[in-house]
């Protein structure tokens, strides 16, 4: 099966670079386009990213592919649909909601942006969680006249929560969800993102619009997909978040309380976590670990610096499950998810491998 | 009236230091003996910090008073309690639960150590909060006839939440809280306290025998003393915590969200912390901010780094109060407490200014 | 004698933050004016300050003073020098090219901006080690036909190694230093300053232009106003610098290698620091610490979160004073000065009342 | 060739366990034996990391091979050496002085302590360095009369310094180096190590012996061994430093200043070290990288951790080279090597490669 041929949006930011790092030497996608704003058009990328100062802005940790470095990168109003089978989109919001739509008139459009989140034919996709509700992009190609489509992936502080609650809904059920955050700075970008002054020695206890998203997405991502494949139903759990900001460069940690629908053990939800596998065409998708939760026994982990890449950035760990005395069947635990890895570029490419396993790309 | 003569226990140790700060210029106490381990006892209190490497280890900020640093440190065992009028406690634990009932009999001790906190006939302390538990020392002299008594105070994680608590319970009534706190570095002392390798780009989500601390002195602070004096009924609130550290010097954030008993707006509960002025015999104490509780409107505060030193770290700041859509009419803030200042050495001052303005020590 | 009236341009921002939170209650002078850029004008202070998320954009740590607050907020065009005696300038140095010598017609300008420091007839100003420089401006206001003038404070990685090296030049003569700085972040200010993402875990070994400021500036400081008192001939000594910023918050830290024209003994060198007391005229300046600099003898000092407030920020610190075996004559220490007080707002202060003491300002 | 059999003294250290992760998949060596102190003999070594508190004592990122987890410990007595070809060495100082020779006396040790560094007929090794000192050896086995022989590796902080040396030294001669470290924690271990409360929103000017070892190993190792190879007699470059301590993980940073002994060009220091391959027979060992130093063109690098882990963290990343103008035909530049990679665990392996490669093991 030829590779498919993918164009990138955002190249020169931050997440665009990790999706560059991520579809480097993936079996099944070629980055054969990149776009980026007007003012880096017509350059190639490696120029795009030259700074005034003489510094290279290439910011994750490997090295800058040679053949991505070479590429010439467009504006968005360059670029030719025909030319790709499928888009990344690593955009800011704004600019996602204009961009996107145009790429979705003719071919899928993954995105970490959250323009197209809360519309109600869109699905919010993580593959082991929801792959049940890919089918809704056929409604949604329907009602828009789309050949493509958009499948946006949730906010990277969603991702870990979501994946961790998804086998105690299946296990025991879920009433509600009390969440503390304490995100990487990586989350907030760098322009500026997170000034030093402001974070060292420090925790700031606000990140705006993201306990608003978190609330609203897990509840989509839990949801039911109607009969008619149509429409989402919201899962009914109610969640609350406090989302706070400190100094750790990436990894998401989250202090969860929840409570269940009935009765469960320590032992029971450990052991739902540790063996849930997740939906079965997930399971042999070219990024999928070889599990999606890690359940650490420890009881000073997990922790962002020594868990968040368990394989590749891909696995939520998990530890501290301890019963609640509070909510009503109540449990708590930590769990650690890597913000920039399955919680951005990588989950991303994730849900373009689930469309296609699915046959829902074309 | 004369100062009293007051002797520190643990002197050398960070907890001892701050003692020693904090009762720098006291207007009513006068430190005047200083206790140590015994390989420190005969050396003068500047030569006792004197480490092998040449540093003198001397940590907190504000300079050791050269008073201080002359007066010569003693053994435990060579205290002789008659020589003072109070005894402060920075000692671990374990030397705790020797030496401080061996000062007792004679003086009243205020500590900072855990190892009295959960005996019966034993307050735990916070002056604007509790201050009517103070005659519970009267049944504690009786039953185990001392002279003097024992007051800890509470783990300074405790403290924000107590104060912040208690004028919800006063107006509308607590029936539970679940609080995920973000700890500094500088509650766990030096020796060797938070390993800089450890901390770094991290966040660890446990610390041994934090959460159940806090969910036990929560209730037994905003309970009630029975009638004849003799015994307190603990809150029927229930707690419950997750405790985890950060890279922050001082100060300790915490992400909080109660449930109470009535229905309250937004507005109510912001005015009830902000109004509330606590004990009024605690109000005029030597060492009481203007208010015990500063409520922040600007959204990104609490901080640790900005707040915690608000009225000289006696005062806890909370901000972000907001309706929580899953508990019972619940709300959810963030608060900042300072932790070795309100939370450790001037919180235990505080107790004893608090007893002498009551007339307990004698 | 009648309080000088000072007008603030820059007002906005880190730096004139700093002189707002410095000029709170100063003797002598008083903050009636303030400007900033146009988008801020005809808006109060406090109203310029707030941000679109809702934050109120005051950094210091220091409150924001209420009468200050309320002042309204200037265009740079709209000042009328006349109704000042004096100018404090915190813009940058584009800015500052133009605006301060519109000021300097009429009124004497105190900048912390690069823009002049190296015009020949522009004293660059550190009161107790040239304060005879001063007259220079004198020819300043000749030249250029100017009622008032411009005097700049050196970059702030100057000042430090300037003050430590006075006593040396005045006792033994100097004649080349090494030096290596180790900066903090607060020198880059705030928009956007220094990166969380990039500093955390890390050392930046770059600070554009700093290095070569900082081997000017020391030659032209150290140097010797002619005898006409209308040309400065800089000190003869070589320097030579590499600047890196590392995760401190405030105050930079420098290795010092330093070559001297006699012979010495380590006691010497530490003497002449030590008992150094600079410019008489310098020493009864409102602004003036107690000593310039501040030797301390244990050997893991200075330290910049220790040391860096030692007398407000306005002495540098010094220690590891030993003999170096690669120079002629050499020695090497390391010093910790306060980059945004004596390096900064405060510093500038300083320079306004060495000038008033100087009878300069009329 | 049967792979050697490596015992490893020191095992449940951190130094240790880097040893650990570093042999892991070894090509030629096998890790058979582990020794530590006597409270850990008996257990197996995962269990001999289990801390108290129950957390495994395991700090490097990597996992602990599952082989190395269920191998015995022995103490250093238990140790038959006829059972091992070669030991590595990861005991703290005092230790390695009593068991380093006893197990000399029958194997070749290779050691990171600094025991034994200063010994006249123990060579410094850095194998692209001085290659050419390793038969010094056979003086040392001869004198002592051992079967073995112990060959340390200098310290973490000279490698780095004494690798960019060594392209210098050969292409033009050098005859003083001026240095300032700013040095990782995880140089410290971790015993205490460096405490979070010392370092964070700090610098720590000082490192106890560090400077005196990096003076007097620089000049060993690029030092000459006499014809006889019975002696070495050191470089007469003359070497000062200055080392402190900043809040990175790994990684030490080092600014140089040095003066070589003939003019060069910028563009001829930098060839010099860019196309340095350093002794031929370092080249193919197992663990070598491509190139000893990259030098980087980007102004605002090198930076730790971006580069601490070039080539596996074996390879002197360089940048900022400079020409100085103080020094005799001086340069500056600025370097980051790993301390704990090529600066321990794997230099010292990559020193026994040499040895095997030179056949003076047997």
């Amino acid at each position: 099966m030829a590779k498919l041929r993918a164009v990138l949006i955002g190249a020169t930011g931050l997440a665009g670079q990790q999706f560059i790092s991520a579809l480097k030497d993936h079996p099944d996608i070629e980055l054969t386009g990149l776009a980026a704003s007007p003012r880096s058009a017509g350059k190639s990328y490696v120029e795009a990213l030259r700074a005034s100062n003489g510094m290279t802005a290439w910011f994750v940790p490997e090295p800058l592919p040679e053949s991505v470095a070479k590429l010439k990168v467009m504006s968005g109003e360059q670029i030719n649909a025909q030319d790709y089978d499928i888009a990344f989109s690593a955009v800011e919001s704004d600019v996602a909601k204009d961009l996107e739509p145009r790429l979705a008139r003719d071919i899928p459009v993954f995105s970490a942006a959250s323009a197209f989140r809360y519309e109600a034919d869109v699905p919010l996709l993580i593959p082991p969680v929801n792959a049940a509700h890919a089918p809704l992009i056929r409604a949604q190609q329907k009602q828009r006249g789309w050949k493509g489509f958009i499948v946006p992936i949730p906010n990277c502080t969603t991702t870990g929560l979501a994946i961790t609650l998804a086998p105690l809904a299946e296990h025991f059920g879920i009433k509600s969800v009390l969440m503390t955050s304490l995100q990487a700075m990586s989350g907030a970008g760098r322009s500026p993102g997170v000034i030093g002054l402001d974070i060292l020695d420090n925790v700031i206890p606000f990140i705006p619009k993201e306990e608003e998203k978190v609330q609203v997405e897990t509840k989509k991502i839990l949801g039911t997909l109607n009969a008619g494949g149509a429409a989402l139903t919201p899962h009914d759990v109610s969640v609350s978040c406090t989302c706070t900001r400190v100094a750790v460069m990436e990894g998401h940690t989250e202090s969860v309380f929840v409570s269940l629908s009935r009765k469960a053990s320590v032992q029971e939800v450990v052991a739902a976590m540790r063996e849930w596998r997740g939906a079965e065409v997930a399971r042999q998708l070219p990024s999928a670990p070889p599990r999606w939760i890690e359940v650490l026994d420890e009881p000073f982990r997990p922790q962002p610096r020594l868990d968040r890449d368990t394989h590749g950035g891909m696995a939520t760990t998990v530890g501290r499950v301890r019963e609640d005395t509070v909510l009503e069947n109540g449990f708590k635990y930590v769990l650690v998810s890597h913000n920039t890895k399955m919680g951005a570029a990588k989950g991303a490419i994730l849900v373009a491998e689930l469309m296609r396993a699915q046959g829902l790309l074309g």
